[in-house]
């Protein structure tokens, strides 16, 4: 089947530059002598999941439970949840999960820990946990220093949990802008990990895994080695924001934009106005409008829930018709993947493969 | 199951509040002797959509051929596409789908009206086509005046589509909060609409049906009678941006808020600061962030994809602690039911049912 053919709203993936980005993360990590466990809150695929682990990575990363429970059940092992699951309900998802796969996940709090403790003994199956720092997101996570090792402690000394690490993530600087801005925001931010790391090293405690890092640290993070591993996720696909970004050496991110909205125009009722059939249901606007590809000046603005907008920057006529279908970037991928069920998988003007979004949706 | 065993984030109706709603659009419209075809793009439920048929709707609208297929696969009859559906590929679906219901639907283009005709021919069955006339929200739709009337011939002449009337739709003055300022624009749209249909009878054409308005403006569509049909959707739901409109008579909107977020404290590293489970990918952010029910002085502000960041606005601790649970009001109804493919359908704190989004992430 030919892209041209394929109704719209649809996602599409192209698979070279997708192969292109994921060997090249595995060359920097490979050149920097760290691991990585991609994120895979941002695809919520198997299939892609499996391309990064057959290209050298760990395991996984999982936001939620909901997507380690998909991964797992399709054959994915060594998963990192990386925010806190709490409550009966959930713990003994996740112990259940645990039959599957090795999971482990982040805590930051004693009676979280204890609960996690009692459920793991009465599965009857040691649990790994990581005790989540704060180094800068202001948002979960102990405060930097003796906290985590109080409670690192906690985790050591219950026969049913392994102390496995710490994590330190700061989402918020990933996207800025400025490369030695970046740069410097993250080492404040690891600078705080090393200290924590130190603290509960003074305690006796062996940290052998310091997790963190996103796309947009990846460099900084190779560089310093404090990480025993980066936890990447929208290095596959890129996005407008991301490829936004600077990067070392005044240079443009290594990894490509694989990832784009198909649509279609369906109304035209002035020249100097388009009308797509992709609104905020097709693609978030969390970190503002998509782009347009492939026609130079023109701008995407929401018509609402359904509809997009297409002008020309310079008030012109836009260059399509009514039937014509487009190309757009979307602005953040990880938020627009999560609003479709599957990808078509592309090849030039091919569609070669469907992939499912096996985890769309699963936020619990 | 009481709501408290709930894994979170999830989605709650309050069954009781939601029949409210409905049963007072039903006398609304009745006492108007107007009738109404509620959108089903804010619920994309079959079982509501059925109850508001029970309640009197004289059929639905859908915004998407996807949602209509769904609805008609279930039983859903007198369905109204109200966005143009383009090219041979969704001409095709939609035939298929109008062999299961009676499906109508907009268009604005003559190249897309001669399609419709053709492919309907093809398939044997005659169609419903109904112009758009653009009344003043700038996007699809002819202008109003001669030019609708012109595309109305052109459907009344071709041996197998038939002229069903006109729609004139605003979104964008819906949330206008005060109440007569949305009164006046929307009397502006009317005054539109009301010479387009004078244009279409001038040239012997007959406007059965005239659909628009929203659950903002139902009252003064409702007041001035030139509507056949009112599309109201969210009235169903309600979110905080609608609460928030004024009513005619400084009153507040007769719809009550039967739609919630469930979501968990999942940290709190500090007494000011509680971090819930539900960020962008639970609750939509293109109105603004959600609201937090129940908790006076509590604040929503996003914490990423998979967090919300819940302070008091006076600075002090926050009275929840981790593991507590609460609900928020979305700020977009449509927007954040299409994250979700269930209702949790609730009495007081008992689960009593569950219900399918069935036309969730039909964008196509």
């Amino acid at each position: 089947m030919k892209i041209a053919e394929l109704d719209t709203p649809v996602l599409l993936v192209d698979e070279a530059a997708l192969d292109r980005n994921i060997a090249r993360l595995k060359d920097m990590t490979e050149a920097a002598n760290i691991a990585y466990r991609p994120h895979t809150k941002t695809h919520k695929s198997v299939v892609i999941a499996e391309k990064q682990i057959a290209a050298g990575a760990i395991g996984i990363c999982c936001a939620k439970l909901g997507e380690a429970e998909v991964m797992a059940a399709n054959g994915i092992d060594k998963i990192l949840i990386t925010t806190a699951v709490v409550g009966e309900s959930k713990i003994s998802r996740l112990m259940q999960a645990r039959t599957q796969s090795h999971i482990s996940v982040v805590a930051d709090n004693e009676d979280n820990i204890a609960m996690l403790g009692s459920i793991a003994q009465l599965s009857g199956m040691k649990l790994d946990v990581l005790i989540e720092v704060d180094i800068g997101q202001a948002r979960s996570g102990v405060p930097p220093g003796p906290e985590a090792a109080r409670l690192a402690r906690l985790v050591k000394n219950h026969g049913w949990l392994n102390f496995a690490g710490l994590q330190g993530y700061q989402g918020r600087i990933q996207m800025t802008v400025d490369a030695d801005e970046r740069r410097s925001a993250n080492e404040t931010g690891l600078d705080k990990l090393a200290a924590t790391i130190a603290a509960a090293e003074k305690e006796g405690l062996n940290v052998v895994i310091r997790t963190g890092g996103g796309t947009g640290t990846s460099p900084f993070d190779l560089d310093r080695g404090l990480l025993t591993e980066i936890q990447t996720g929208s290095y596959v696909f890129m996005d407008s924001r991301y490829a936004g970004i600077g990067w070392p050496g005044a240079n443009a991110p290594p990894f490509e934009n694989s990832l784009h909205i198909w649509a279609a125009v369906v109304s035209k009722p002035v020249p100097d106005r388009a009308i797509i059939d992709a609104g905020l249901k097709a693609a978030s606007n969390d970190h503002g409008p998509p782009l347009v590809a492939d026609i130079d000046g023109c701008v995407f603005e929401y018509g609402g829930d359904e509809h997009g907008i297409l002008c020309m920057a310079d008030g012109g006529e836009v260059p399509l018709e009514v039937g014509d279908k487009l190309r757009l970037i979307p602005s953040h991928c990880d938020t627009t993947v999560n609003l479709y069920d599957q990808y078509m998988v592309v090849q030039d003007d091919d569609v070669v493969d469907v992939w499912s979004i096996d985890a769309r949706g699963r936020v619990q």
